[in-house]
């Protein structure tokens, strides 16, 4: 009986890890189905440019498959695979610069492989080999040497890597000249019908553009700070409870952000004009954005420690301290999100003046407040600490939002962003403006802030009058 | 004669022209010249890197070149020379895990293309190359689709691509399977003569190991971190004059080390041991105090703004809260150049604590100072106010740095570095680990420090006794 129910038991338990493998793997495959679900509904892009994947391939392995194109081309018709599979890319400045890297960079090799083995095939039968070797050395180690030049590699990379191939395979291939131009003719035009494939399938099936996604990542990415120092600003009343966290949180992505904004912004040189982007897009300007957007950002981190630390009975002073934070940072979150929405809407951002403004007074009405601080009650330094730091950073923040807000000005200046309706010069602006020139006059101790305050004016004048 | 002076005028203006042309031209040769020996002069390895890639070249194409060879291996010979040109990365780590990418995608696809090969003919004549094409679709869709996954992007993305351009190949080659056979073994064997050449070159020529590059990319950020802090403290008496300027503006690269970080550590994982490090280094654990530097690095951004902020009359108060900042700066300043040295020498850092412990202290000080600032004669808040702020991300900075050593300790841990001989317990430390004990005890508004403090402590003392 003991034996029996041992088995027993033995037999339970592997009957349970019979079980168990098919229920981890059922996990494993929930796991995966979410995982894919999420990829796919972040961005519905990513599906769509699968399937031109697919299609572009199917398509040109027709010309390999059928006869009649497979003896026109020979096996160079894998050219073409080879093509579409390196060469196609999410975006479209991508899909063209690779393009353009592999056509180049094919045609300058085959030359210089084809004048290679020429000038090889008159140093005679011993020397031939000896000469191409020493040619591929060097070609090979001054070409991987260029890689490492930054203009090179983050625009050229891949050509340099096709150069390098090419020159190599015609040098080596052994062929005489005549036989190579007629392969290098086969090639080239499978090659040209698989690019060809790409290019018209990336730009006229559900184009994703470069230009369009690093136009909208600047504007998220002033928007993710916005929301940062609304939040803080207000602590809950604007924002629903439950976007309280990531809209805190937001901002941290920004920082990492420089990589993307950088291989966007080389793709975009690459695109036509399309939907509100002219040929000419400013792009440069948007990495410049970009590093004021990341300067600021570290502000706000330094900033990010002090949230919820209002002391726990607060003095008359500390609570005025208190209040003119929460104004500058609503202000200034208010002036972000004005940015952020030109950028998106393109227009002219006129609206971000009286936002700074705002928190350039309240900036000011603190220090007045902490000027006059010898004529209160001592004030207890450890408990007015925090909201003297916090006042402090809020202050460089306001430095840097006016200098993204003048990036972007420059921006709208050259991309010709549209003028709002209330953006052109109305007797209360000009009233504005002189209480501005006014405030310089006032023994006010930051001339660096009204300095730059008056330039933005002056830029948004400059511009509303061009036009 | 006025004609002749103005013919004689548009003669010399052409010449100047002309005489223009090649002054462009070398000052053009001269910079690229001075560029290639700036790259060459950072990194000599990089010039050790192309020639290495010549000779793998060069070694490969005799393959191709020599009919004995090329009889063997017929056309397939080109696929070492792409091989080469393709899997050859910088590092060590990066070409072996290009080479295992492709090896495994190339006999995974070219099975499952033989597969489709099989099934399509079992579907007639007429049926073969539709469902060719729906298999290449479906595959290539899905493919793609998998190469958003971070995870999959991270590491395998190479070898996806690799997987789709054979399945393809393979599938719609057209050939029959026992052809087919006989190619993959010649595609297989050039493959494999291509990975091998550039392993064993990238191996034992010159080596560039990922890891190598990762263990001194975290040292080096962590030491800009502590030179900036040493320069902001000290203002010019430890640093000669020529360097403040690269020691103060050193720590903004480190902001954008995140990618460079990521790949490395992607690459280390796929070494071999080499010179101090074995196989399972913990390579993941630099990544997170990578995360915990750039967090550091963030308030120390913050905190440039204050440099020479130093007021113009200072007052008794604020010239000792400005002691107090400097012996702070300075201390955290050794502290991290510890840590730099300990992840250098790979050793247990346990020099650090003292360091930590006295910017502690010096933290102490400062906020004991503020608590009976109300004792002292009204401070002038408008002077003290830098001085405050200065104060206070500096005691941010201390935590970071505390976060910063804890990380490290357990790196030293996991890594086994070796102790140090002064970092046994000796009855000095048990003295010093008492007098944090009795810090917790005196009313020091600070519980979290001498926590942290503490935990260090106990990391250190549990990592000797291991031993």
């Amino acid at each position: 009986m003991e034996l029996d129910s041992s088995n027993q038991d033995k037999n339970s338990r592997s009957c349970d890890c019979i079980k168990a493998i098919p229920g981890k793997f059922k996990a494993k495959v929930v796991e995966f189905t979410e995982k894919t679900k999420k990829i796919g509904q972040d961005d519905p892009r990513r599906i769509a440019h699968s399937a031109k994947v697919g299609l572009a391939l199917t398509l040109v392995s027709f010309f390999y498959y059928f006869r009649p194109l497979y003896d026109g081309f020979g096996q160079a018709g894998m050219w073409a695979i080879l093509t579409v599979v390196v060469v196609f890319e999410y975006t479209v400045g991508g899909t063209l610069l690779k393009c353009f890297n592999r056509g180049f960079a094919t045609l300058l090799a085959g030359a210089l492989g084809i004048g290679a083995e020429y000038l090889a095939t008159l140093c005679g039968e011993k020397g031939e080999p000896v000469l191409l070797g020493i040619l591929v050395f060097i070609l090979a180690t001054t070409s991987t040497f260029m890689r490492f030049f930054p203009s090179i590699k983050r625009r050229y990379d891949y050509g340099v890597l096709i150069f390098i191939l090419t020159f190599s395979l015609v040098a080596v291939s052994g062929f005489r000249v005549n036989q190579i131009i007629q392969l290098a003719h086969q090639r080239l035009s499978t090659i040209l019908i698989g690019a060809a494939t790409c290019i018209v399938i990336s730009i006229f099936i559900c184009p994703v553009w470069a230009g369009q996604d690093l136009h909208n990542l600047a504007s998220a990415n002033i928007e993710k700070l916005a929301n940062f120092l609304q939040v803080f600003g207000d602590e809950g009343s604007v924002v629903a409870p439950k976007d309280v966290k990531s809209f805190l949180h937001g901002y941290k992505t920004v920082l990492n952000a420089k990589a993307t904004e950088e291989s966007l912004a080389n793709f975009a040189c690459w695109e036509p004009c399309h939907g509100r982007f002219k040929f000419h897009h400013p792009w440069k300007q948007y990495l410049k954005i970009g590093v004021l957007v990341r300067e600021c950002c570290c502000h706000i981190e330094a900033l990010s420690g002090y949230r919820n630390s209002k002391p726990q009975v607060p003095s008359e002073f500390s609570i005025k301290i208190h209040q003119l934070c929460v104004k500058i940072s609503l202000e200034s979150g208010k002036s972000l999100n004005d940015l952020a929405a030109a950028i998106k809407n393109m227009v002219h951002p006129c609206a971000t003046e009286t936002h700074i403004k705002n928190s350039i007074a309240a900036a000011n009405e603190l220090k007045s407040i902490l000027e006059s601080s010898s004529s209160l009650a001592k004030p207890d330094l450890q408990e007015i600490m925090p909201a003297l730091v916090v006042a402090s950073i809020l202050i460089d923040i306001i430095k840097c939002i006016e200098k993204i807000s003048e990036s972007i000005h420059e921006l709208s200046g050259k991309a010709h962003f549209k003028n709002n309706a209330n953006s052109t010069i109305t007797p209360e602006k000009q009233q504005q403006k002189q209480w501005l020139h006014r405030g310089i006059v006032k023994p006010i101790n930051d001339a660096n802030c009204d300095h730059v305050a008056i330039e933005i004016l002056g830029t948004c004048e400059d511009n509303s009058s061009e036009k």
